[in-house]
């Protein structure tokens, strides 16, 4: 700044600026924080939406609010990124709630249950249905306040090494699979197991498991997991709409300036849509190379369907009869996935069921 | 303030703020916009889009950026948005672009076009094809930037006082039905009309028109078409996903600050997701009204479906032999849409297939 500048911005301080730069002051200090990812870099797609969050922000707040992004590991590990916001050790996290199950199963419907809400509706939901309130006042007690964080669309049913034609093949099955669902797997017979990404690779190909599931084609190719099982099924009943949500630590939230918390909500719907985004545009092109690699695609059967629906729904019953905060989201959840698939059924459905067969018809 | 905190200011100011302050008055400065809205209050989930981004804006910026919205006809008519914004009278506008098909077809790709993408296909186009850059493209020579602005959802097909059975039954219809899909159903034979909101009633009352379409569940239902239409069609195939777009004066938009840019961008996307959001929560209350009112719900049948598809496709060939930028967005648009359909028929697909008979089964 030259001085002569200096001196009439010095000048003008002292009258029209002496009450508006504590305004600016307030609204705007330095603030740097930390977001912590469950997920490696590899991850792109989901990875992406921290990155795109801390970007948004910065371009915002002119890179006062800064907010950078770490891996899993970097700071802490993956599945520990909650217990760091709670604590304080980090500011924020870009996670899936239902990792947190072991905690309280509650924790599930921030990211997907069994049977639960598709995609959209999961927005719908947390947006307009009330779902983020119903969240974060269950998050409360753990010291976090929440925000969408993406979405991975329906997931596929995962990698087998033989087909599953019955629910007798169930039986025995050593699949890795998450908390909750792995539970409801459980009922049938099958053996959950809880696998890190990089590890699942070799105990398919030694038989160490019998199937993994993982996301869908974009991520799942990476891995190569159709070299090691050739039985690719689908849907993924346990995630017909993955959301991933931003943990912000309570106090730093509340702490925040109006214009900062506005600026985080709106960069997190931003990130929120381009991750979904993202998973729409690339898992067609992958989906086609695995095909033309070999891999086959299997939906799995209605006998299997309806028992893991029946497994879910017993499941949901003993869960809600044990923990009342299950029982409050359930319920308010599940009345909204009524409501939904209600009017799904006529236009949205219909539409996706002749554009499906007219694109098959060419 | 008091005087001693005025002077400590004034004393840092000498020193560290002397830097700052003129990068704060430059990336903050207080600028007044107005956004005129294609559509009337009283259709307050879309017209609230434009709400949401104002309020969000206003927000992150300590309300130094204001966004005024109006409604249809308080600043200019709703179908002369566009105009509005090319011309500079207001900034910016939240409109759906398929209303300027008699400028250009080509804006068709903004909104829908009849079996185009589904609600999250669009987004996905918009967001992670290059759907934004290629619309963005086209808008240019209209002076016009454009963001995401929210989508009604796959709209319903519309309230018809007959039953609509064959192809012969769409001969001499005479149809409340918008540009580009009304061209479709010219082909067939029907009359398509172009008739305002609030005209619709009387006109389907006397019988003037044989049917009418709008938006769905929620937004019908206001209108009160049920009491002079008994069959409700469904998909409208020429809505799959309906969106709207927020369209900002280019010289304006590039003259922003960038912080304001970012802010815009951020908040379109709140706005974008809470539209589609509310419709989905809004939508099956108002179905099951309707219902319990005595409407008869029909799906379009598979001869009736298949001859508009045929149409379709007739009138893309045409408009794409004349008109080489609505071929060039057509192509890009259609080529996305093959890719989409080819993933959606696994999981997606077959997870709301699922979901749709397991709720109907109870």
């Amino acid at each position: 700044m030259k001085r002569r500048q200096f001196l009439t911005a010095a000048t003008v301080g002292a009258t029209a600026t002496a009450i508006s730069m504590p305004a600016i002051a307030q609204s705007a200090p330095e603030i740097k924080w930390r977001v912590t990812s469950s997920f490696p870099k590899s991850l792109d797609t989901i990875y992406g939406a921290a990155e795109t969050l801390a970007k948004a922000v910065a371009d915002i707040t002119d890179n006062k609010f800064q907010i950078q992004p770490f891996a899993a590991g970097e700071v802490v590990p993956g599945l520990q990124a909650a217990d760091a916001v709670s604590s304080g050790t980090v500011e924020m996290a870009h996670t899936a709630p239902y990792y947190y199950v072991g905690k309280d199963p509650t924790f599930a419907f921030g990211t997907a249950v069994p049977f639960g809400l598709n995609a959209r509706q999961q927005n719908a939901w947390f947006v307009s249905g009330g779902g983020l309130e119903v969240m974060n006042e269950f998050y409360k007690e753990y010291n976090i306040h929440s925000l969408v964080g993406g979405n991975t669309g329906c997931q596929m049913g995962g990698w087998f090494r033989k087909e599953i034609k019955t629910v007798a093949d169930l039986n025995g099955l050593k699949m890795r699979i998450g908390g909750f669902a792995g539970r409801v797997l459980q009922k049938l017979g099958s053996v959950p197991q809880q696998i890190a990404g990089g590890d699942i690779y070799p105990a398919l190909e030694k038989g160490t498991i019998d199937a993994a599931e993982w996301v869908g084609p974009y991520d799942d190719q990476k891995l190569g997991f159709n070299k090691v099982a050739p039985f690719y099924y689908y849907p993924g009943w346990w995630e017909g709409g993955a959301a991933l949500q931003f943990f912000i630590n309570k106090a730093k939230w509340d702490s925040l300036p109006k214009t900062y918390k506005a600026a985080l909500e709106s960069a997190a719907h931003f990130a929120n849509t381009e991750m979904q985004a993202k998973y729409d545009a690339r898992n067609p092109a992958a989906l086609r190379q695995l095909v033309a690699a070999g891999t086959q695609l299997r939906p799995f059967t209605g006998e299997v369907m309806d028992a893991c629906w029946k497994a879910a729904n017993e499941l949901y019953a003993e869960t809600s009869a044990q923990n009342p905060k299950f029982k409050k989201v359930h319920d308010h959840y599940m009345a909204f996935r009524n409501d939904e698939y209600l009017w799904w059924q006529v236009a949205e459905y219909t539409y996706d069921n002749y554009m499906i067969r007219a694109r098959a018809r060419g």
